[in-house]
């Protein structure tokens, strides 16, 4: 594809992410233009169309689907709309990048999978946090054996505050919503797939108990390749945002703290404080939303696969599904015994 | 007791961790006075007595135990020495600080537990590591609400080195050798009993797995207080010995990070360097050793209970033993199913 | 102003700092327009334009200054051009943003500051650095108190690498080319004017010395307040660009770290290593490159104070001229010996 | 010497800092045999010597330098009372470890080293931070050329808190009493002479200034080998006692932080809380006080040089009368207009 001549996207959603990728598609990622988008709600529309000199707004996302000017779209749309929109989306030629997860459903994961490998197009799934600059470079110094054989991986993911009991309902679950994230993240870092899932937790907020939820979790994850590992999750972090991740081999070990939005230290009467981490998602993974939609349009320009697959989007539900399980059973859950990892897509 | 009449107080043991002990006894520990020293190894006695001046050596702790103006013991022997030496001490009257642990077997252990009780004399086990300043910082703090409620306990307990496989043979293995020490820290920092365990583990050593032992583990436990927690082991991390320990609260967090022998940045083209832990835990822990002897003294001449009690030393053996039914079943194990821990001694 | 009808910015030189301001202007700074841009040299101006769609370009910066679309310019053209294009385009009645140091001679500052005053516009100078979110963090807690009253401050400068010997050879100095940004910071963080400095300093590279600069100096300030101050410099840190600041007072202290590419941490054998700070000042200062642009812009669309003014610009090269005499005479030297603070203008 | 035979040491002063060298002595240092102390206070003297069971007290310090079984003193008496206790004990033919300063008078100095020289016994001067693990970590890391060539040393060197006003007028001005640790640090990292003073600084507690000495600092330090270097002092750091040092070279840089009581680090909703640095001058140099101790024994065991000569504790003194001078003259100061470094004794 000819540089000159920048890939046509358009997004679907114009939501909190929706506008994060729409600003970045419209400045900052070279080779991209971003040519039109669509949301039922016409205000949000319009508004976003304007602060970002968007061409063209569809409020019905279909017509969006039917301009033929555009190569990609990027869906930022409900996630029980996912799946529909990449079936409709590969019907109509379109590469994709979606945002995570699929779907809650292995059948409707399946069948989307399923139009996207028979459509030929890309689908790119929006696991962003492997494009992060501390995530990347743990992988890169790993597979450049500065750890010698990876043992154990310790994964810390705490959001800063729970979102609405209402988000909360509909959200799948703790598993499914948030460690999901930490799944595809193991995958990535120990570059092994996950074999069996042990999980235990519960709520200690009550409202997310009497949702039927949990907001506090430790999963145990053992691998193919024999390391084991831990994931902690907490739905309520007060000091912020926790993104950490350790991972010990034979040979040492590697860790990334958190980011802070300053490098301050203040010494008193009472001792050193330093910064809380970032506590919004979109302030913490900043660059990585960015990269990641760079490394979409690059797949599509030079005609590659995109570095987060549909596949990369499918195992990390299963594994989460495992989880689920586990904790209602409290033994270890075989991945195999949810589905087949290698089933043909 | 007066001050101006010290504690006479005799060793059981004279190899590496009764030298430790001694040398504190007879310089260090305010109110005590290092009487006599007892070892089969004939020479190994006289060097030490030799070295630290001890008026009184025995190759058979029996006649220590028979001299009259001891009034405690430190046993240092061999573990499955522990539980006799610990009845015979206490049918002589004497006052009990042992080793962990006090032995593999919960019969054993219950059989010495009820000698003790009989005698009226005090037992104190040797989980020096309650002691070090910055396990008692995060105990004190956590008692002080400073994390308000626990939700989740991270224990990193690496060993800088395996020891030899001999040693593994007779050690009861990784759970009761290694792990023990951090069920300990466990109950003591999140002030509620385990209720029950998973683990998970694999020899990464061949020679140890040939041995019948696991080198990598990683154990789950649930406490009784409804927090969750991990424990991460490995017999092995090339970059010393690391012992960490976090707790997450609905407040705040609280984490120690390893001491170093120096507070030293070098910078370079490479990135910058700082020093490993410390590698030998003797060093790690000198502090702690000293203060839990100190303890030991102070609870005899006040007649208060021992710091870390006998029953303190029976329950992490339960919990071994329950880590160990869950690694061979894949399953969560509850702590009652191995024995009740209320057992009236 | 409309935010309708956005400010039409023409930026003078397409250099390196030209290039990111420009980038800035065209994409980020809300408000801004980036209207023109000229440059002496052909290729570069068209190669910079193609790339930002820029609409009009000059070769002859006098052709953009006559454009009455245009409300400011952005000077950054070599340093011996300043303030000529300064009085030129305060003439023109355009608003002023110029790359630091104004000038190296006090009377073309002076001439150029009273051309600005005289056309009633603004001129914000370049000190991008008290835009850093390190440095604005400390100026906000101190004057909030956090530290009391400040007594030292501490400043640490040092560039990864040496400039060309031919840069050096026209930069004026050390002090006039590099100190100077840690001249305008101490009297951004300590709000108070410097009183007197003592330099001292040598040629650690044998190319700066012949070339009859420094590369490695301290200088001592005091303060109007009564604080003091050092500021220590390299040409060449090896290990990166080191940008510290420390300021100590009568409650506590409150110092910057560097900022890293990332916060890994890798332990092995030798220790644990860190990453180096970041190299290249664009990478290191990015932030607040853009937001001194953010700061003009909205200074001009409210009609305020631009919050680094010609008089921020020319302190500077007042002190940076009395360390010049300092480190000649070995001695302190008064900033009232050099010229008068107060002068009119 | 025989190791079977300890040597016998004097300690002549039962203060505070007598105490702690008693203590060491008394437990501590293999080879050594405290044998005898001396005291004017009579209670003092009984209470120490009760204590620590030492066999011989005198409050005439005369009568223990007349006892010919003990071999070595250690003079922690007033330093006014230094020199002559020196000479005394050189012409009683004793080795002799005396605390910092040997004096504030150069010629009373001279001649206690004169003594010294005459008499051929040892002397070491009380320097005893060169013995800290941190700050010898750092001596033998430049000496391996881990930083290449030493470009710019910085001390900051504060205390917790000011001594009483009748110490601050007896003890001879910041410089003498404070800052000359500095000076002797400064001397034993770079392995070069300081060539040139310059310092400045003030009083910013009224009670400091009435008293006719300043409580903060700033020296600026020229070495023989090109390097340059910063001390900054403060009597009043209410977050501890913050004694760092940075050396910058020519293939990197070295640091040392602040020691700290623990490794703890609370996060709540207002940041990371990390622990204040000891506060306390023992608790911070505890082991390097039994290092020189150690250190002053096995030089007189093995006959060689003592690690910390009588040259060693004279030259800081001169450094310190040169930047008393600066700070009068606010010029820079060459030690060689003090007097002659090289003056033979």
């Amino acid at each position: 594809m000819n540089e000159a001549r920048p890939l046509k996207i358009g997004i679907i959603g114009a939501g909190r992410i929706g506008e994060l990728h729409a600003e970045h598609l419209r400045y900052r990622v070279r080779g991209a233009e971003l040519a039109a988008i669509a949301d039922i709600n016409k205000e949000r529309l319009a508004a976003l169309a304007a602060a970002l000199d968007i061409p063209k707004t569809y409020t019905d996302y279909h017509e969006l689907l039917e301009d033929d000017s555009i190569s990609a779209v990027v869906i930022c749309s409900p996630t029980d709309t996912h799946s529909t929109i990449i079936e409709e989306s590969a019907a109509a030629g379109k590469h994709i990048f979606c945002e995570k997860p699929i779907d809650h459903d292995m059948a409707r994961i399946d069948r989307a999978l399923k139009a996207v490998a028979k459509a030929s197009v890309k689908l790119q799934t929006g696991f962003n946090r492997r494009f992060d600059p501390n995530f990347r470079h743990i992988k890169l110094a790993i597979e450049n054996g500065k750890i010698g054989q990876p043992h154990i991986l310790k994964i810390t993911s705490r959001d800063p505050a729970p979102p609405p009991v209402s988000y909360i309902r509909a959200s799948g679950g703790l598993f499914l919503d948030m460690t999901i994230h930490d799944f595809d993240m193991a995958r990535y870092l120990m570059n092994s797939e996950v074999k069996s899932v042990f999980a235990t937790g519960n709520a200690r907020l009550k409202e997310i108990g009497l949702a039927g939820d949990i907001d506090t979790a430790i999963v145990v994850l053992e691998f193919a390749n024999g390391s084991v590992g831990t994931i902690d999750n907490s739905r309520e972090a007060v000091y912020g945002y926790d993104q950490r991740v350790e991972v010990f081999g034979s040979q040492g070990v590697i860790a990334a703290e958190n980011n802070t939005p300053y490098r301050v230290v203040i010494g008193g009467r009472e001792g050193f404080y330093s910064p809380n981490p970032m506590s919004f998602f979109m302030d913490r993974y900043t660059e990585s939303y960015l990269q990641e939609m760079e490394a979409f349009v690059k797949s599509i320009i030079n005609d590659e696969t995109p570095p987060v697959t549909g596949e990369d989007g499918r195992i990390p539900v299963v594994i989460a599904l495992a989880a689920q399980q586990s904790l209602k059973e409290r033994r270890v859950v075989d991945i195999s015994q949810i589905t087949d990892l290698a089933a043909a897509h």
